[in-house]
């Protein structure tokens, strides 16, 4: 009888395998090293298998790990100070980003990531200019990184309305250089725990020659380029204004667009552009909470779907969205097209799974090692306990009801399990691995010391929110 | 010295009390009986009570007790069964709700309950044909009720297309009756914890004479007529095709529009119709994740609030929505404005919050008693701990940040304490006066038996869940 190192047993199993759910009743999931080694039934593992730790998750529903592609937990220091207003960047996040160092952003990362954690996300797709906080988070914690190292040769002031950016081609090879470095530091650690991907920040950030640089490196190594992309009317400006024509017409005529590329937002994109870029094999990380709270739009993930392409979620940054919750994109994902088509049919809940999962981790590259819960694949598995008002009472005919409550009901707090590669990272919803409390009390250092220095901008910018503390209505 | 009741103290204070939410910060919230006597600074309320009990909550914000002004919890045993397809209530509701008998409805009922409370609801605005299960345990849980007893004379039966309801005046003199005798038996209950509402339930479902008789009943009772208005095509069919009028139109020359009316939904109400209504001095309630996920409609709150009518906030029911948290439809209400009228300023932060306590407290007609935590006012008061990833860190200068975190990223387990007309009904995230286990264990009795007996009209209808089903795609 073969001894393993972990075995999961539970009444409900979506192993998001083949092209729905991939559902199984009373499973153990049988753990090898970092992998699944078998999936049998419940009453026959023991006849097969001894194991060094069996969890029985009696009340539960097990899951792949969801995957969050797209985040900026760097950001995460400032939440809750830019949403409700127009012009989010310049008047809502600017008067607080600019005297925010390094070391208080790093101080966020942790917390960020940690909801994440606790909401289901196993494998975070985060994205800065300075990913060492993250690094060494996801490094810690036991979970996994698709981690992005941006990139700008725009030279960091603000732009008057109309003003093209300026390049500094000193600043685009400093950071060319240390993405490179950072690279071959992290890709591959902990037998592939952590991956590296190329970040421009996006085509209107950096110059032709800069961008394809990037992407002759990006070829050479084997990773992926993500890159925010036609993201709002800022950057449809900067590039028809610059080369005469809008970024998808661009990047298409540069050879930009390929299943390389993982293009992320396309706010400002028509369905036909959308529809150019899946076609090219390219793929999409669609944030609806953060698009939705900074511009009031759904952006086109059902034509990049409809296409043929590969969409992930993604939880952007806390000053917009402002939480990093994997559940919370599932439902609006679901809701927000629900209300574009004024249809209740578009983006039913699996669908919505399948981009926390499978399809999400095809989007990002990784559809080969997570994302579904099959025989050779990483064990990145998490568990929801179903004995909760939100996820009650359970069908099983004759339809199943769970995915839709995992994705219209649960709020996130449902999960109790989380594994990634094998390893338990949370149990109980307790982090095994760091002292959650500590990071977030370490939090409380900063909003003084930020809120001081951002007040005569925030002041004089006068804004939504400054009315809005005038008025008392915060 | 005076002895009190009860004292809670907290770093931050969102009264509600004003135009905006009034913010205090570090104070004593002094309760005696079922109502605040004083609100104090937290340093010096030792120097003028003493109290029987003193609960320091030290990092967490206190609020007003949420108001879910409309519920339909008998539905929640069909917890997730009807949503992602067209004509909802026919094709996904009906072949479940068709085979579910009354006893397992109430099953349902305190779990939906449970679900509410521990998301920091307080006052339930629930709304059926039998009120049993839920009266019981509004009594049982201490939690404020707001009740409504539901009434039509149209005939159950399934309907074909097109074709108008047969009224049964024995059925609508029957449900009348029992609304009177309910309203009698419950209302003013525990020192007026318990208030009774009557409930057409909707323009289309009763005859003139039969509405007009309820409106009679309610003035002379001095209570409020709480009802679907205007609620889909359905009805619109329905009055348009019996009166040659739209619904608005009908229930402004029935003068039936005044500040007796709570109409709910407005789903199919123009903004001119939604303004006809608010300017009679009625109020609204929108249930915004309910309408969003059956109709992909988004209800005309905002015309209805610019023409000076109260809105209040409703889950309305689970098989639709699915769920029951007064945190997600804050949220909702904010996205999905911003998202209809593709602009992130409009329905800010406050403005949610505010309909789910001082303004949905006027909606529904308790505006003297809660909504905002004043001196004399009833002790609904919830404590949400802001030591969590979704509500940190703290901002106090140049801007406080905590309602927007409230409403854009809590999730609703930060609810930690719940006190309901000055009585701890949560403490600690556990219900005081029942056994949620219990509760929800007995929701597991019913799907079996719901779901065999559902099958054939499932199978035979065919629609799109069945499809999902054999697709593997639940």
């Amino acid at each position: 009888m073969k001894t393993v190192d972990l075995v999961i047993t539970a009444p409900h199993v979506y192993t998001m395998a083949g092209e729905g759910v991939g559902y199984m009743s009373s499973k153990a999931i049988v753990i090898e090293g970092s992998k699944i080694y078998d999936i049998v039934d419940i009453d026959k593992w023991q006849d097969m298998y001894k194991a060094e730790e069996v969890l029985d998750m009696s009340h539960h529903i097990l899951l792949p790990g969801f995957i969050d592609a797209h985040m900026h937990t760097g950001d995460n220091i400032l939440r809750g100070l830019a949403q409700d207003t127009g012009l989010w960047m310049m008047y809502g996040l600017m008067p607080f980003a600019n005297v925010t160092t390094q070391a208080q952003k790093d101080i966020g990362v942790p917390a960020a990531l940690i909801e994440a954690i606790k909401a289901g996300t196993t494998t975070t797709g985060d994205y800065m200019y300075n990913m060492d906080a993250s690094t060494e988070f996801v490094k810690k914690s036991g979970m996994r990184g698709n981690l992005t190292y941006m990139m700008r040769s725009a030279k960091f002031k603000t732009y008057k309305p109309g003003e093209l950016y300026e390049f500094d081609k000193k600043q685009g090879e400093e950071s060319f250089n240390a993405c490179l470095d950072y690279y071959h530091k992290w890709n591959g650690y902990d037998g592939g725990r952590i991956k590296v991907l190329f970040g421009p920040q996006g085509p209107d950030f950096l110059s032709l020659d800069e961008l394809m640089r990037i992407r002759k490196a990006a070829k050479e190594l084997g990773t992926k380029i993500h890159m925010h992309t036609q993201q709002g009317d800022r950057e449809t400006y900067q590039i028809v204004s610059r080369y005469g024509k809008r970024p998808t017409a661009l990047l298409k005529d540069m050879g930009y667009l390929d299943e390389s590329l993982i293009a992320v937002h396309l706010t400002d994109c028509t369905d036909e552009e959308a529809e150019t870029i899946a076609k090219s094999g390219a793929s999409m990380i669609v944030c609806p909470g953060s698009i939705g709270i900074i511009d009031g739009v759904v952006c086109p993930s059902i034509a990049f779907q409809n296409a043929g392409g590969n969409v992930a979620l993604g939880s952007d940054q806390a000053p917009g969205n402002n939480c990093h919750n994997i559940f919370n994109e599932m439902k609006n994902i679901c809701l927000f097209n629900k209300l574009k088509a004024q249809n209740p049919e578009v983006m039913p809940a699996w669908k919505a799974l399948r981009m926390a999962t499978i399809e999400g981790a095809k989007a990002i590259g990784l559809g080969d090692e997570v994302g579904s819960l099959e025989i050779g694949k990483q064990a990145d598995i998490i568990a929801v306990d179903y004995m909760r008002p939100s996820m009650l009472p359970i069908y099983t005919k004759p339809m199943r009801n769970m995915v839709p409550n995992l994705v219209y009901s649960a709020r996130g707090d449902e999960v109790v399990l989380s594994v990634v590669a094998g390893k338990i990272i949370m149990k109980d919803r307790k982090l095994v691995n760091i002292d959650e409390t500590e990071y977030l009390s370490k939090m409380s250092e900063c909003p003084d010391v930020i809120g001081e220095l951002a007040t005569p901008e925030f002041l004089s910018i006068n804004g939504t929110n400054a009315g809005f503390m005038r008025e008392d209505k915060l």
